[in-house]
């Protein structure tokens, strides 16, 4: 069973990494671009276990280990 | 109108970066994580444009930009 989990600053949370993306974009022509926000990604494969059960760890995972929950979030999809 | 583009490595990359995750969920007990890839994202909002234009011009940032084709891999989410 395969997972991902998103992880982004919070809107609240400044994100110079996505700014200087943007600026690079709209500094090369790409005129219409009006935001970007950068976050990172984990694809991750479970053996064998239900969904639910998978679901439940992957999201321990997600709030103990893969972000930081003061200036993160986090989404989880299976 | 908002987009996603996942970069991440090409399967025939090694991801330590992965790995290194994989390693630190198996030692606090996560038994059975299997593999664990890590790649990033970028959200993307556009001025006012048709879906088609916002895809092609978002598709040409990834390849231009957004992602090293040598090693990477992306992919373009309305």
């Amino acid at each position: 069973m395969k997972a991902r989990v998103y992880v982004s600053f919070k809107d609240s949370v400044l994100d110079p990494q996505g700014k200087a993306v943007k600026n690079a974009l709209l500094s090369i022509g790409y005129e219409k671009v009006k935001d970007v926000r950068q976050g990172k990604f984990f694809q991750i494969e479970m053996d064998d276990m239900s969904e639910a059960e998978a679901k439940r760890q992957i999201t321990e995972m997600a709030e103990k280990i893969l972000s930081n929950p003061v200036i993160e979030k986090f989404e989880v999809i299976l």
